[in-house]
């Protein structure tokens, strides 16, 4: 399957011809002044012990404030930030403050999500409100969203310009607007069984979309005027953003539970909306789309409904599409790059980023 | 008691002798304004049913989006940031967009507070989490807190100029910021019975003096570049916010129910940390004290309970200390401000404020 789906979207993809799990070495490059970034940021003005909870939700420090061995997370967003920059030739210190505040805008609605789902471990750790309560967690949330803002004074001492900088934080709050839509949006979508895929698409490239688009958007405004380039790169992340996403429900079904922490099929049994199930429920026809109805329509599913549901899905062949989807939409992306304008090693890096993304295991 | 008190603060405050509860009507020049303001804010970018979501909690629709009969609130920090700017000959129009941000930032906490407190009624309206649930509330909050940062845009559409819109931006953060620290405050303090008075006017001189003292800050700020006049404002503001937190929290044990919409002793009731509490808890001696420690050790109070508590508030002479507490930092907050600047009419309004503060039942 993955090598017809490289061959599908070569040249742009390595072909490897094996599924890559590790993180492309070029995030070693900017994940720790990313960190340290992150550090300073939680340091404004809070007091001890919500700094503490900040710092516990980056993997800093454990629930006391020990500094621990790093627990931290991928920075996938402002790697991206930065590379787009760097790709292009922009000054670095110029994108991360705008870099900082994606990831920090990224965690606030981690932070959140686990208080609304109700999930007590993040990536192997009890999460903010398991441990301090769903109120101060939810106060925690606002506050790691709130630092984002302070990034845009950051960007005039690193001497981007009143007008940059505001036009820069002005893109930075679209496209958190969007995020919030998006997840008001998904909430409007579990009360219902109608979804179809367009519905489903527009929902990603809002909920999951709109950082990832403005981590690439912002990455190319930081290091050039160009309004053509700007673009490029914001229509690229957009279908990074797709391409992401649908990955991540591809492994919400069919991961590898011993790498993501959540067994197999276990958006089914949330009975998540997520590409496959939409797709499911699309293509699936007489009796199957009678008993996915009805399995969708009862409050709790158990072992027995989610084999059934993976059943019908092998049955559409809806694995081979999430697959498929996920690798066109970034083959897309690339697509959408200005390779002329891009460095040498940014455009490899490009490609190690597009091989990263359709095929990470977690 | 109050003309007692009225002597006390003479002359800044007017003898009126009697119970003052109608909004002075200066309210009402700004209020027209300050709505528009708020109505502009939330059509951006939001969907449809988002959009809904704030302006029925802002009362300018009811839950199926159709307009109704007014039952928007008083919109005191907007208010009192345009007063502060308009008595120091400021343009209205330079401060409107942050007197309008501190109002969407007021009413995203009070959305979030609802949840936290599970209260389903405000003002006699359904909340917006008792209508739409936990989930849509919590994103409806963050939804009308990000409106705020919209304004920086407004001001400078406004003419206000990069610098000092970026300046107010960053005052309007700082404040943002002490309101979580006191909102995080408040939730350490519950788990506590030794708190102190010095504890407690810190709490709430970040939980809702921050925005206050905000309001006049900004509203200075946007008259006028002179930085003394914009600390006495600051200053001003300060004790403005204890003030009126003082009274708030005398209304929420002595409060007429039939004004204020809450029983007799509710904030008893709620075994809430107010200022007539901690003060009872300081003054409490021998066999009283230890009763007010196993009422409050208790999970849930009864009537019973409450009345005990009140009548250890009598004995101590809470209503009466409390009632001296307000009114005492309101007349600091008016001796606090620079006469000479403020015009004849500023200045008459602002008296008219304080009256509103000290004697106000809602």
């Amino acid at each position: 399957m993955y090598q017809k789906v490289n061959e599908l979207i070569d040249p742009y993809l390595s072909k490897t011809g094996k599924n890559i799990v590790s993180l492309p070495t070029f995030f070693g490059r900017y994940q720790d002044i990313i960190h340290r970034s992150l550090c300073m940021a939680v340091k404004v003005n809070q007091s001890d012990q919500l700094q503490t909870i900040l710092r516990y939700h980056l993997g800093e420090v454990d629930t006391r404030g020990n500094p621990i061995e790093s627990s931290k997370g991928k920075a996938l967003r402002p790697v991206i930030c930065l590379l787009a920059c760097q790709a292009l030739g922009g000054v670095i210190d110029h994108a991360l403050p705008v870099a900082t505040a994606l990831e920090l805008i990224h965690n606030f609605s981690l932070i959140h999500d686990d208080i609304q789902d109700g999930d007590k471990e993040r990536h192997g750790r009890p999460t903010v409100w398991w441990i301090w309560g769903r109120d101060k967690g939810l106060v925690s949330g606002n506050a790691m969203r709130i630092l984002a803002d302070t990034t845009l004074w950051e960007m005039i001492n690193q001497g981007v310009g009143y007008s940059k900088s505001l036009l820069a934080s002005q893109l930075l709050l679209e496209s958190y607007i969007e995020m919030i839509d998006g997840q008001y949006l998904d909430m409007s979508f579990e009360d219902s069984l109608d979804i179809k895929l367009p519905d489903y698409i527009l929902l990603i490239s809002l909920k999951t979309g709109a950082l990832i688009r403005c981590a690439m958007e912002l990455g190319a405004f930081m290091a050039s005027d160009d309004k053509t380039l700007q673009q490029a790169f914001r229509r690229s992340g957009e279908l990074l953003g797709a391409s992401f996403q649908i990955r991540d429900d591809y492994l919400g079904v069919w991961g590898d539970q011993s790498i993501t922490g959540k067994s197999v099929g276990s958006d089914i049994f949330r009975k998540k909306k997520s590409f496959p199930v939409v797709y499911t429920f699309d293509e699936a026809k007489g009796k199957d789309k009678a008993v996915l109805d009805k399995i969708y329509s009862k409050q709790f599913l158990n072992d027995e409904d989610v084999e059934t549901v993976l059943e019908i899905m092998e049955k559409v062949g809806a694995k081979e599409y999430s697959d498929k989807m996920a690798y066109s939409k970034c083959k897309e992306a690339l697509n959408a790059l200005p390779v002329t304008n891009i460095s040498r090693q940014g455009w490899k890096e490009f490609k190690e980023l597009g091989d990263f993304f359709v095929s990470r295991s977690y």
